[in-house]
Parts: C-alpha cells; structure tokens; sequence
C-alpha cells in the first residue's frame, strides 16, 4: 500500500493536479478539522462543510447551527466560530453544523473532488482517523494538508507525520517524498505544543486572542470520533461520526 | 527580512497563487537547476529556458545547443539530456543551451512571473546562490522547490534547507512555515546523499540508468557559478552566469 502526504491542495484546475486513487485524510490542525470532530463528539448529527457563506447562511433554519470562519473570526449572523475550546463547551444534540472555514474546507473540497473515502483527521483523533484509513483504503492512503492560504503549514505537516506513524505501525507502506518528510518533521518535535506554536497560523490566533484553542488542537488522540464524508447537498460536502 | 520556502510551484491561474515580492531562488535539485550551472561552468555564454519542446527546438541553429529531458532522457533531436555528468565532460564555450525541463522550467516561469530577482539554485552553487540572494534582496528572498509532476520532492526541500542554513549565517530572517520544515529536513540527513537517493526522482533516474547523475547533484558548493535571470526571448527565460 502506498502512503502519500500533499503538503497542498491542489484543484482540478490547477497546473501538476494529480487525482486521488483511494482513501484521503484531510488535514487542518488550527483549527478546522480539529473543530469539525468536537462538534460531533459534542452531538451533532452531521456537518456539512461550505465552500463560501452564503451558501451556508442558506441552510440556517431549525436544527441548523452556522459556524465557521474569516481571518479566523465568525462571520457576520453566524451562531459559532471555529473555536473548538467554544465548541467543546456547548452541546449539539441532533443538530446540523453547517461550517464554512478557508483553508479546510477548500482541502475537502480537492479531496473529495476524486477520492473514494475521505475522512477529516486532527491531532486529537489521529490514531482513530489512521484506523479507519487502514480499515477503508486497499491501494493508497494520501494525507492532504489544508495549509494556510496557499502556503504550507506546519502545524498539518506535523500532523501528517503523526498519523503516518500510526500508520506504519498498523502495516507496510511505501512512502512517497512527501512522507518522508512528514515523518522527519514528527520526529524532530517530543511535544505537540512546539511545532504548533511555531506556526503562522499560531501567530494569526495569538493576534486576535485565541490562543487557548492551540492546546486542545494539540491534544493528541484524545478522542475517538472520526468524521467521514457521506455525501453532498448541492455544493455542501457533508460528514458524520463514523 | 523574510525568508520563505515553497515546497512547489503554483501559477497565477492556480487557488492559493502568491506572487513573490523580490528574490526567488528556484530549485531543481535532480536534475535542472544542477545542470543548468554546469553549462554555464563549462563556458556556454546563456540559457533559454524554454517550456515545451516546439519552442527550443525553435531556437536550433549556428551555436545553438538543444539540451533537456521528457520522462529523465532527451527529446528526440536534442544534443543533449539534462545529465550533468555528461554535461560536465563537454565543453559549450560561446554557445547558447537551450533546455527544456519538465519541473524545473516550470517552476521557474512561476518564479519569474512576479519575482524581482529569479537566481536557480542547487546543491552544487548552494553558497553562491545564497550569497548572490542576500546582495540583491531587501525584504523577502523566497525558496522556490520545483517538485516532481506537481508532487513534494525531498531533495528540493532539502536544498531548500541547505540555502536556509547559508542564508542564517548571513544574518537575520523570519523564517515562515515552509523555511522551519526544509531546515528540519536538512538537519536530518548528515550526507545530502541520503535524501538524494531515497527521493522518487532518484528512483526515476536509477529505472533509466541514469544513477550515477545523482552523486553530482550531492556535491554541496563545489561550484561559484550562480544563473540569473536576465530576460526573455518570447516565452524563453534567458539566464546568465553572475
């Protein structure tokens, strides 16, 4: 089996565009992916992942929660952020998270684009989200990492390389450049807290005060919910614990 | 100053395009950047980096060298592959080497699309082109990695690190996400051959009997010679040896 790590999303439309053969795990540490697990383990039925916010203010109604972000605050109308200490805070019994984030939902977005299984993976649940890939995949497992507009992060990098260790005690894997990389970059950090404070996305929290999501981001495997994608309504990719 | 690391090229039609805002140094460690110094140290007077094969062949004539690869060999009608061994032992005083490359042509016409000074980079020019960068730069010199078909490359990211640690010893940077990644990845590997060889590129090289081009790429600052851009001849990028 094959085990790729894409430090980028890339689009259909893009120049070296290359298609997913099998199962992805999409990654955005700060904070959406991290985010999207707690509101299902926090009760939520489903999420469905927007690619722009209207397209998400249009699902408001009864049962329905808005949560998401721009330059890392809630956009204007909506009930959540992308804050998963908020999050975690809250209860979401039988209702519909519509989340609508930049740089994760657009990772999704390029994942499910051709891939078979698509699962959204974080620190927090990477040794379930590694079991479900290994459990789903037969050919190729790629770990797509959200980065941050446009640039890699290295924050999904180092998470990559963790659930490539997860990985590879589970079975056998060639590993592409990509892995390789990840696993250096995992390996050069003991505690989590480091590679993610470090971080340009760190940096943007700490500048509007919500620095305290970057622990619970950093929590490793602290939980066992994976979300996985089930299917769309329009343009709206939608997840549930699985 | 910022210093930055792009583990691939995007085009400005692609999401997440960022334009460069000074000095890019391009790098094709296996095998364009590499090569591209050694024609110039073995005396040709220029290179036009061409983007496909219609239009270097365009360019055939009087003093004219036709040199690149598709899939690692050269095109049909071209006097020369993209091999820097072979490179090394002729001679191209006076001529001008007209290459067209797979990634690394590609990277650098992202490179030049925007950046004020485009210098192309390897192992074997590290330190020149490092020093070349930090004379001509004033607020960001950016490192950009041409990867292998839309795909991370190790061996960039390495080089990417190599030209990070030659930078830092030159002064003061901010290193972004990209930058702290490639100078993990270089500190793992003691002998750049290890990356080298354990890249796909290398693979690629080795299936074509090409292998032993991989030890010339290793060499670290073995060479001073340093290509600059200095313009265009239609879609050609010319460079020179500054």
């Amino acid at each position: 089996m094959r085990l790729r790590v894409d430090a980028l999303p890339r689009s259909s439309g893009d120049a070296g565009y290359q298609t997913y053969a099998d199962t992805v795990l999409v990654v955005d540490t700060l904070r959406a992916t991290t985010t999207a697990g707690v509101y299902l383990e926090q009760g939520a039925d489903s999420l469905y992942l927007c690619p722009d916010l209207e397209t998400a203010r249009a699902f408001a109604g009864e049962g329905v929660v808005l949560a998401g972000e721009r330059n890392c605050l809630p956009p204007e109308g909506f009930d959540f952020g992308n804050s998963p200490l908020l999050a975690r805070e809250a209860r979401f019994d039988n209702r519909t998270v519509v989340m609508s984030t930049t740089n994760g939902t657009l990772a999704a977005n390029a994942a499910c684009e051709t891939g078979k299984h698509v699962i959204l993976a974080s620190l927090r649940n990477a040794h379930g989200a590694a079991r479900k890939a290994r459990e789903r995949s037969s050919e190729e497992i790629a770990i797509l990492c959200a980065g941050n507009a446009g640039r890699v992060a290295l924050e999904d990098v180092y998470t990559a390389g963790v659930l490539c260790e997860y990985l590879l005690a589970m079975g056998d894997f060639t590993l592409d450049d990509g892995a390789q990389i990840a696993l250096t970059v995992r390996r050069q950090f003991a505690d989590p807290m480091e590679p993610l404070s470090r971080s340009r996305s760190a940096e943007n929290l700490v500048n509007v005060g919500l620095e305290a999501d970057i622990a619970v981001c950093a929590e490793v495997s602290s939980s066992t919910i994976v979300p996985v994608f089930t299917g769309r309504s329009g343009v709206a990719l939608i997840f549930r614990a699985a």
